[in-house]
């Protein structure tokens, strides 16, 4: 039998069989709810193949049958077939600057565990930081086993220039060619019960997978015209300002793997100098440091209660981070021609300050002339899609793609 | 028999034989010069099905056979087949503020027939530059057709927001709503002698269609890890400044086909007043009407020998202009993360002076820290691939991908 893990799966019997369970489990995925003679009809394979490969993800735990019957469009009632509500998990860590978030995500992408811990990263050794996440990880784990959930892998999401395991840059961590994989890796093994199972780790820009988690668990559907949003920039707000951006319902990930960087972008060429080294970008003035502390506030809850109060320091600070919020956003979209901006993190909260003055912004740089606030296109980013589920479901789309790496 | 114009061909005989023709009309294209056999071998089909293809190609006088052999990597030497150097060909039209340049290219994508004619379309009304376009086209028409050259249709490349057939705004024309295609193609039937055959005309952006011609006629083939470059942002200093993106070798048009537009993208928020309505665009320090005036140069010839001269004014204009390019040049690679950036229209000849401070601003905003000066990834774009002759290509392009809608 082949490997899984075979680069170029020639298209033998075994190549063959694992494409077409996945075909038939992205299929009930999709779905949610299906039948066998649905799945057969949609994707063109004999009745008596499709129930044959069922079988196979049946035994596998990757699917189950519920009691009752189901009359859909294709034929037949049949028993319903849906996805495997325990069993197969994804794992996702998302790692920010002041605080860790661990999320066990099922089969369907429902977030089933999480423990989220308020930590200042910034104050700790990139050593200490991957071993206290590893050792929350380690507790959820605890608990997901508890609960029949048995995640593949582990996908962390980190605030900074990420490829091939390493973390190679992360301004706001003060992290600089940090092995993230590997660290957290042997973390996660000395934090659980000896003789666990090692688990598979892969590291992550936590925008780009905070965009993913809007495209798969957000509310995208209800805009553009046909099939919803599958084009967008996706903009975080946390200590720093991430970006991520989806063309036609994939990342874009730039040519090294960088793409997105949204929070340095230059919005005054003389503005004040970033971590990063450079000057005037957005994170100066539209990230959290920056804007808690031209407001006058402690944190984020303390700004909305200033912004409620109407006091005018506050309502000052968020009108320029808007403002600023809304040159970057023009810029890009002038770019890109996106079907819509969605603003994440600590934004969905302060929209109703910040979302005037970057509107108008785009209304009057966004050269399309499409941008008018009107038009509604700058859109909070739903509470349900986070980074760590993001992650999480990143690790089941593997599963997805060929799930004879689950179980068997 | 299917009309070519299908939206959707069924998979019949004709619309497979019209796939074949296709796949055996590209594949010669690419390879220039090649045989039935190493056609064959390459497209998958067997040396009979190839050779009743490549009769039916000959006899529409869309390939030719030279009578030299050839001894390829695939068998026998067989007689070289290549594009018909007369016949099918494609005619663009670029129509910039202050020019216009129509070529004709053949199958080959070789530069056939051009004029160029010095014109300052902003002191006229859109009818009249289309209509003196028109009359220059129908000249070039003429001198094809005494080299045996038929385009069969017409691109033109406009510097606006184009999208069906309608330019919706182009600030540096003063252009807004002008149905380009259908008052060219009037224009055009106008200028021909009575009986001519009406050619199918079609708009697109100047930027975009310029980056396509380096992507096809560019010297990106140096540059990148493998197979050159494949993803690039280019950017045409004209009157206006002009972009576009090509991600894998296909353009980012956008979800409104507006993509590109970093003419408009904001370097300074409080800037000057540009055209557009916004403030402080790139094009506002390094469009040409910006940096002749900054400079005290009546044009780009006069520019050029007054910073070979070292004439301190000249130098400081086109130093502010390279930094201002640097800065949005480093917008633009943070969210993008291109292979290389690429500069046109009157940059190339200003590489030696704008190149520097751009070079700088790169270094030092982009975050990836991939872009230092040594990168060299700063390209200026080749002489050979301008917006006409791309445009031209464009039209190539629909009768490579459907070979039945020429001749027969």
């Amino acid at each position: 039998m082949n490997s899984p893990k075979d680069p170029e799966p020639k298209a033998d019997k075994a190549g063959v069989r694992r494409h077409n369970l996945s075909l038939v489990l992205r299929t009930v995925h999709e779905a949610g709810e299906t039948t066998r003679a649905a799945v057969a009809a949609r994707v063109g394979l004999t009745r008596a193949a499709v129930s044959s490969l069922v079988e196979q993800l049946l035994e596998r735990g990757l699917l189950v049958e519920s009691g009752k019957t189901f009359s859909g469009q294709a034929g037949r009632p049949g028993t319903v077939l849906k996805p495997a509500p325990t069993g197969p998990a994804g794992l996702g860590v998302e790692l920010n600057v002041d605080y860790v978030s661990v999320c066990v995500a099922d089969l369907t992408g429902a977030d089933r565990v999480r423990r989220t811990l308020a930590l200042d990263n910034r104050a700790l050794a990139p050593v200490e930081v991957l071993r206290r996440a590893a050792a929350v990880t380690a507790e959820v784990l605890a608990e997901a086993a508890r609960q029949d959930l048995r995640p593949t892998g582990v996908r962390l999401a980190l605030p900074g220039l990420v490829s091939g395991g390493t973390v190679h840059q992360a301004p706001n961590l003060g992290w600089n060619r940090v092995d993230a994989d590997a660290l957290f890796a042997r973390a996660l093994v000395a934090a659980r019960p000896a003789g666990a199972p090692a688990l598979p780790v892969a590291s992550d820009n936590e925008a780009n997978v905070a965009a993913l988690a809007e495209l798969w668990f957000g509310h995208l559907g209800d805009l553009g015209d046909q099939g919803g949003v599958r084009s967008f920039l996706h903009v975080t707000g946390e200590i720093g300002v991430g970006g991520a951006i989806v063309l036609d319902g994939e990342l874009l990930r730039g040519a090294h793997g960088f793409a997105g960087e949204i929070g340095h972008v230059t919005v005054v060429p003389d503005g004040p100098r970033c971590r990063c080294g450079s000057s005037g970008c957005l994170e100066r003035y539209a990230g959290q440091t920056a804007l808690l502390r031209s407001a006058g506030a402690r944190d984020v809850d303390g700004l909305v209660r200033r912004a409620r109060d109407r006091e005018p320091r506050a309502l000052a600070a968020l009108d320029e981070a808007g403002r600023m919020l809304g040159v970057a956003l023009a810029g890009a979209v002038n770019l890109l021609d996106p079907q819509a901006v969605v603003l994440g993190g600590i934004y969905p909260r302060l929209m109703a300050w910040l979302a005037p003055a970057a509107d108008a912004e785009l209304a009057r740089r966004v050269v399309s002339g499409l941008w008018a606030p009107a038009k509604g296109r700058l859109r909070a980013a739903s509470s349900t899609a986070d980074a760590a589920r993001g992650a999480a479901a990143l690790v089941l789309r593997d599963v997805l793609a060929d799930p004879l790496t689950y179980g068997g």
